[in-house]
């Protein structure tokens, strides 16, 4: 059987990011998805104006890996209480041109993490409320937020925290199941 | 008297965007305020590594002028229920390097345009709630929406609208005030 | 074969608002669905006190409804920028007690309706955050934002506009597909 | 010199609750405010119906209270991702009949609580969103999202946790010069 192709973004560009090191423990944390990561810190600002035959060339491969993918995971730190302006861009970019957005009815999920005591939570809402708006099925429960990041992964970026990754196999066995109701139900 | 100086951020790129349409409109309607377009455009996004000593000399240009602001006024148009990705980007810019942000307690207010009925509404109500986070005060009323932005203008991208004119005038006179209250309380 | 059983929850108490005619309307709209209205205006505001092996006799009611539906249609007005208090008490009444939500997994759509410009969107997102909460699964499109809503009903407080009556005709097609799917999924 | 009145309006109804906890303690935190808990749960769903020359007592009680207060302090829990529905009611029948709200201008601050580790970030949210809607100058800085409440308190229900005692006396502070700031403002 084909393994489900789920395409990871990740909303921080920094190199020692936690939500890179988190997204890099995926595979072994559930063997039977195919996990690939979607970069889009190189997409420029979305402007109507480049939305021409020939569009930045990294507009077109980032809309490319979306739609090649059956599922999208996002994992976001928060900034000033909503998800990172790179995050948002990028969800700008899959969504046009106009009725030809990258997203439309893909199943999608959401990890948000801080390295304080809150997990992130209004980067999660706002991000939820624009996949809604996107048209991305995104999996309602279980929540994940993820806190104290600084604690849960080694000196050399392994996720270690044996609670972390016994929920995050569990959370990514719920989402295998959604991504299926989802794509079966279309 | 010192008139009071406003940066205006608008949250469109292309060129011929009615949130720009309106930022020019501005110093005709609300004659006892400066304005200065602060652009966002070419502001990398925000990444962690690139906040050394010598940062994007955009994000310091950027950081500059909102702080020889008196006061910040946001023009957004929606996209996907949100604000703009480039627009939440420059608010993470002027916020960081932590402990400095550009924002911190200066008077704010927020209009929304949108081409369709609903005004921008979600985006403006997702602007304000990172406004708060980074501690800019909004204005909390009166509230504006404008909808239906595409007969606003004249062919020229002047802003012939009586009612809405007369709207703008007045949201200015009370942002006006609102910067007095303020900037005396602090 | 049996009609999908919709119960529909209307977020204004008064005798002569919009919301409640619309729901009148459905039957006629949407006849391969079958529709009853769930009351929540007698609903004691929650408190966990009361949540004894004899809780309120309306929560109890309350509860069956909702358990005994196939989905929920939300029809809401706002009130200030956000959802009625009492629709939010249903929400958390059918949401307790733990362990027990009567909500858990049944497919859901929102409709909210302003007298002014802007469609009661603030409502309609602060409800759909909800909503992912309680676990409904919220159709995310087509969205529902109704505003002018005087103008729409005739002075029987029939559903006269044309427009109107097609889109929201559109709209609980797609609902019943989409309730086919979720329930089906399961 | 006169100390400023603040009127506390706790989310929970529960005996028992943390929320009513934590506003017991309030005046020996910050002798220098006078505190009065302003009591929601006896009040009726808002229902326009019930807006005649004598609304029901409870809401002319709640509104007289609103007004004699100098500004309002909200103490709220967690319910489905939002404040609870007594919550929201309260604020709908603040803000009503049109043209005689309560709330206009008063300066407000909201502390949110949970049970588990997110510290209420949702219902904050939300209701911050409100306030703005109600035109309620809420303090932005600092934040108060109180997690893990159980063990903040002793067996009689009394603030013990040190830091919590410490941050909370300086929220206070920093609210008591709020007040200040936006009632001289006026």
């Amino acid at each position: 059987m084909t393994k489900k192709k789920v395409g990871v973004i990740v909303g921080s560009l920094r190199s020692g990011a936690y939500t890179r090191m988190l997204s890099r423990a995926l595979p072994e944390l559930a063997p039977e998805l195919q996990f690939s990561t979607i970069e889009i810190g190189d997409l420029p600002h979305y402007n109507q104006d480049l939305e021409t035959d020939s569009p930045p060339s990294s507009w077109t491969r980032f809309r490319q890996q979306v739609i090649a993918s059956d599922a999208i995971l996002f994992i976001t730190p928060e900034y000033n209480r909503s998800m990172p302006g790179v995050l948002k861009n990028a969800l700008d970019v899959g969504s046009r041109p106009w009725g030809k957005s990258a997203w439309a009815g893909k199943p999608a999920a959401v990890i948000s993490m801080s390295p304080g005591a809150l997990g992130g939570m209004a980067a999660n809402h706002h991000l939820r409320q624009v996949l809604l708006a996107v048209n991305l099925a995104a999996m309602a429960h279980p929540e994940a937020y993820l806190p104290a990041v600084a604690g849960l992964f080694d000196e050399n970026g392994a996720l270690q925290n044996a609670d972390t990754r016994k929920f995050m196999g569990e959370f990514l066995q719920t989402f295998d199941a959604w991504i299926g109701k989802v794509v079966s139900a279309v």
